[in-house]
């Protein structure tokens, strides 16, 4: 099965442009609906964040390091580097006796705009601490503690990767279909887009095991600080916040996002194959509409999906639109 | 016919995503070579700038008002709001006694980031002249006052914009499909790729008329004054220095890219249907190399196709591949 056109771009009276891709909506037992190809290989990107830190719960380092809601939710965040974000993990680092060198992730600028500018207008280099992945990083770092493993944490045979491996196998039911070094430098497991959406599925109804008490705490953490997930302005945090705690969402880079609906016993994912954000968010937006656990009303679905795109004088220029059959 | 599968992603061993496109490469008697469909309906967006041009310079406005190649290089530009690309759309408009309040592109942030950094560092905001598209609009002002018109030169009746409509489906040989409101608030004539690749290669071969005459002009403009189409490290920029004024070659916003290539007698138009413009670039560069207008070892084939991809950390995380088939 080949991709399925799922968000077209219009201008005017005419279609512009088509983002293609493959979603699946899952539960416990298996698909429920899907679109494109649902045993597609993907990288999962960032958006499997939340599998990347069961290790760190289920060894006990969590507790060992008192890690509260707060810092889970920045083990699973794309955050935006702003002052709430960087400011935490730097604290967070601090507790754990280590400092930003310890990072492995590397330096960018933040999407902040505040933090950006302030970076910018002084002259100051962006340091690790503004990686969009520190927190996943610091979680690295506590569990590393805990281990007492080698510094270098994010090299494939260091026994937190071959933790997050057995732990990406095992949540996705599914073979490890390749690796790949992500933008933080961590490796990133590919596995079919279902095995992501069975993944998904049993965060949101978790066994009574330890693993499931670690999905359980780590969906509650998300939906808890969805500031501290992305930010202010991100696609995750709103729709998080329009959904009130009640549905977990998160993206991953080339056009990956996830959800999970604890209330509905479901999990998404989808992946567009063009690596376009504005088509992944408007998906998701469209499945969790679709499936009623977004108002359709909700400013956020007009912001993502429905409302017209403007140009710099406010005229209206076209918009996006679902492509027919997706989803319905 | 449907959109071929052009650029892929690679991320370690595993193809991360893909970019699916059609792109034509014409003479003045017709396609040499297609892939995708060569009469897909595509906005060209502001590749089509020197098509916008040539009424600029068929009525006179030009030459009356003694434009110059830099200037007739900014009506081809989508530049970056350095002050290079500022100043000299200022200097211009003054000179008409005009100012930037008689513009209707809108204001947006420089890409440059030296003009940038002022700009937000000195809390001011940026003005129309900014725009990527002022050059465009300073060229429109230019014919708006030859012919004694309106002011709101933008709106689709407006005798500039008929103009601008006609010889866009002259050019092309196309029926005009449609039209939308682009970025800049000017109108944007929809054709099929293959009329845009054919008015293309009518600028590579031009007839001995005054049409002729003025795309010659914009073709040596363009290719004399690479950095005022776009800017530095830009694709455009960086293709036409690499090809030392032998080929002329310009972006369009959704990931569009044209070539003329006066020495082979040929068009080139291309469009990515994601709007990927990473995809955009490299298509444009295989195409370039494909024909042998542009050396498999310049920095910029590198830079824009062959590259790999590096992290924050400089390690090689995958890259850019061309798909099967394309272009052999």
């Amino acid at each position: 099965m080949s991709a399925a056109e799922l968000i077209e771009l219009w201008r005017g009276d005419l279609r512009e442009g088509v983002h293609r891709g493959h979603a699946v909506i899952a539960d416990r037992n298996g698909i429920v609906e899907a679109w494109g190809d649902p045993a597609a290989i993907i990288f999962p990107r960032s958006s499997c964040k939340m599998i990347q830190a069961l290790p760190l719960i289920e060894s006990g380092a969590a507790d060992a390091a008192n890690l509260g809601t707060e810092q889970l939710a920045l083990t699973c965040a794309s955050h935006n580097g702003a002052a709430m974000h960087v400011g935490r993990v730097g604290t967070w680092l601090e507790g754990l006796g280590l400092g930003e060198a310890d990072l492995r992730c590397g330096s960018h600028m933040p999407r902040d705009p505040d933090e950006a500018r302030r970076l910018t207008c002084s002259e100051e280099a962006p340091c690790q601490l503004h990686n969009n992945c520190s927190g996943k990083h610091a979680g690295f770092l506590t569990l590393n503690r805990h281990l007492g493993a080698g510094s270098e944490y994010v090299e494939m045979d260091h026994p937190i990767q071959q933790a997050i491996r057995q732990a990406t196998a095992e949540v996705c039911a599914s073979e490890i279909a390749g690796w790949g070094i992500d933008g933080c430098s961590a490796p990133n497991f590919a596995v079919p887009l279902q095995g992501l959406a069975h993944a998904m599925a049993s965060f949101a109804t978790p066994d009574s095991d330890a693993r499931g008490a670690a999905m359980t705490r780590l969906t509650q953490a998300m939906v808890t600080h969805p500031e501290l997930v992305a930010g202010e302005g991100r696609a995750c945090t709103n729709l998080m916040r329009a959904m009130g705690g009640r549905v977990a969402v998160k993206t991953g880079a080339e056009a990956v996002f996830i959800a999970i609906l604890p209330e509905m016993g479901l999990g998404i994912a989808l992946k567009i194959e063009d690596g376009g954000t504005r088509a992944a968010e408007a998906a998701i937006t469209a499945l969790l509409v679709h499936l009623g656990a977004l108002e359709a009303e909700h400013p956020v679905v007009s912001e993502l999906l429905t409302g017209p795109q403007r140009n710099w004088r406010g005229r209206e220029t076209g918009g996006l639109r679902l492509s027919p059959g997706f989803p319905i």
